[in-house]
């Protein structure tokens, strides 16, 4: 998910250089989201990943950081290419390996959608790992649902988390966050990769949050882009990168790809919400409904909640822009209405072009402020536009969900 | 899944071979397991699958099915590799790349875990397809869920599926089916390889079975295999075959590979039954509770409900054995506890050494019966080792659970 800042990752110290001069700390272990029993990628307590794959035939072999650096790999005596990187952000990374021209997935890891394609990824040991990681704390449910999109004539596929104690007590009822992945993602995202549950299960069990449920849908929506302009293009296999990736789009993107999120505002609105209200014990009111996502996602929240005040209250951008004061049509309506508007970068963004079109995110924040809103702006420290900016920008937005402002 | 059953595929006239001499039917679609936009790998009317890898500087590329066949690919002018096989059974099949030597995931579809690896796999039409296809029914939900497991002591993973009316009467208690994977896969083979809830949902919305719960666990317990013996073994990373695949195992398959079910069977008596049963509305007795499983599970499931009949009333063993008279301690007991036995197998393993270890299982099957027990002998037409007889068998087999037998 770096693409559109690399060139602010290069700024920050991280540039695309093969090898390392020093010699590596040898304490590489296998990354956490390897395969079972696989023993590579592995990563060290410098950030820097050893990567391996048996290739004996291949003249060469790349490791490649979607849409980051690419470094070439070492043909051992026993047939394996290897690799050491610079130490890299901590967090999750979506990559590839390249052998002989062809980029596949690296047969160690699990895989993840991102960047439109399935495909590798690892996990960097953050100093923060503990609120995204699996405790024995009592456990929510990740259940994927079908739902019926009349607007869409098909069966589609979401997400819904379930605080631990949906199940217990059966007369209760919820708030509910729709929470979106972004540009080149799918519904997976957030469950996945974002350990939503993981997170919100932690929060809860510390008292930090309020039980909601998250519903996490797909905003591709099938047949509303025309021939190549989906979430991969057609024709587009065995090239992970192209189509339209992870360029933030919605008209602001640096490839000039314009979405239109009217679709998927669509099935949101007259399709998914009634579903899902109709379908889970929630609290099927404005005051109990919020709508947040990352990058794209966060675009398409901005945009869909702003045009519609009457379906949520909760507002949430991760690296996806801001509210400025001036998109606001009707000030006092917005006050009313609104509990709450949050807005979020990973360090690296900021100062970026891309960060402040529409006006610097944090400026702006503080001017919904000034005029009353509760607006909340939080910098993930030392991350881009990955992951980590979003695990953490949720763990922060969550416990400011559905609570009184000032309690 | 093919690898024991590779002689009875070769004897049905499926031989590796890597060109056919007539030119293959032009009506090639992509398979339904492709990614998002994806037009490779293909299959036309035939059933024959034309696969294409984009690997310009490549030497060598081949296709494989895991423990099946291997074809060569052609090198195009464009840098792309392509192949077309020979007709392939209906239903699901696990496949790699090899590019140079490198074993690796086709980038064009989905990943599945088999194998004792996440890859590939594609979909070959099936003529009775739609009962395991998503159609506009009321659909269940399948859940991700996390339990504390004491005798592992770490936090296991399972799905659950819920019936379609499980959200709607809050008061209404269900039966449950737990049901295994076989050797080299896990608990996401049932729900997303084997379509486990779609075929539930389309046999409820039919009246054709009973709605209950199904449980799908993890037979592969961390902590209980040495090093080595675990589903992939150490140091095994870019080696998806190595370790214990697929042969049947539990003492009985060819590689001699020897699990021990009492690790899995602590963990589902101990621990997740009673968890499935305080976290979910559930019928916690005998009566309604059955287990079943493919292969090394359908090994676990008799090992595991012979030894306890005071907990499962129903039985499924799919392409795993049988269950013998002689391998009854106390008939009476047996036919008062227990309300139904189901064997199973593709009607390609038939007549194998394998299938006829411990008695042929068609004959077996008839002993119970004439021992008056409600037993089910069930073969899928023209498959053999491979979900495809296992999604069939599943269908005929949820139609029997916790009814009167003689409805």
């Amino acid at each position: 998910m770096k693409t559109a800042f690399l060139s602010i990752s290069l700024l920050a110290g991280l540039p695309a250089m093969a090898q390392t001069s020093q010699p590596p700390a040898e304490d590489f272990k296998p990354s956490t989201l390897n395969q079972p029993g696989r023993q590579y990628p592995q990563v060290n307590s410098e950030r820097r990943v050893r990567a391996r794959v048996v290739a004996p035939q291949a003249q060469s072999v790349t490791l490649d950081f979607l849409g980051g650096a690419k470094y070439p790999m070492t043909r051992g005596e026993d047939g394996a290419w290897t690799v050491v990187t610079r130490p890299q952000d901590e967090g999750f990374h979506y990559y590839q390996i390249v052998i002989d021209g062809a980029g596949v997935p690296d047969p160690g890891t699990r895989y993840f959608y991102g960047g439109s394609r399935w495909g590798s990824g690892l996990e960097i040991p953050a100093h923060d790992q503990d609120f995204y990681a699996l405790q024995n704390v009592p456990h929510g449910q990740l259940r994927q649902v079908h739902y019926y999109s009349k607007s869409a004539g098909a069966n589609l596929r979401c997400f819904v988390y379930t605080p631990p104690d949906y199940e217990k007590d059966l007369t209760k009822r919820y708030p509910v966050l729709y929470l979106q992945h972004g540009g080149g993602e799918d519904e997976t995202g957030w469950g996945s990769q974002g350990n939503a549950g993981l997170i919100m299960d932690n929060l809860i069990a510390a008292g930090k949050a309020r039980p909601f449920l998250i519903v996490m849908a797909n905003s591709y929506v099938p047949g509303a882009f025309g021939p190549g302009r989906g979430p991969a293009a057609a024709g587009s296999t065995n090239a992970p990168l192209a189509g339209a990736t992870n360029a933030p789009a919605g008209g602001r993107g640096p490839g000039g790809r314009m979405f239109d999120f009217s679709a998927f505002s669509k099935v949101l609105l007259d399709d998914l919400i009634p579903f899902v209200d109709a379908t889970f014990r929630t609290l099927p009111d404005q005051p109990n409904r919020a709508m947040a996502g990352l990058s794209m996602g966060g675009m398409q929240t901005r945009s869909i909640t702003l045009a519609h005040l009457d379906k949520f209250s909760h507002i949430g951008v991760f690296s996806g822009g801001s509210i400025a004061v001036s998109n606001i049509t009707d000030l006092a309506a917005f006050k009313e209405k609104v509990k709450l508007v949050f807005v979020s970068y990973g360090s690296r963004e900021l100062g970026s072009d891309l960060a402040n079109r529409g006006g610097d995110p944090r400026a702006n924040t503080e001017a919904l402020k000034a005029a009353g809103i509760n607006a909340h702006f939080y910098v993930s420290p030392d991350t881009g536009h990955e992951w980590q900016s979003w695990r953490r920008s949720l763990y922060q937005f969550a416990p400011l969900l559905f609570i009184e402002p000032n309690r």
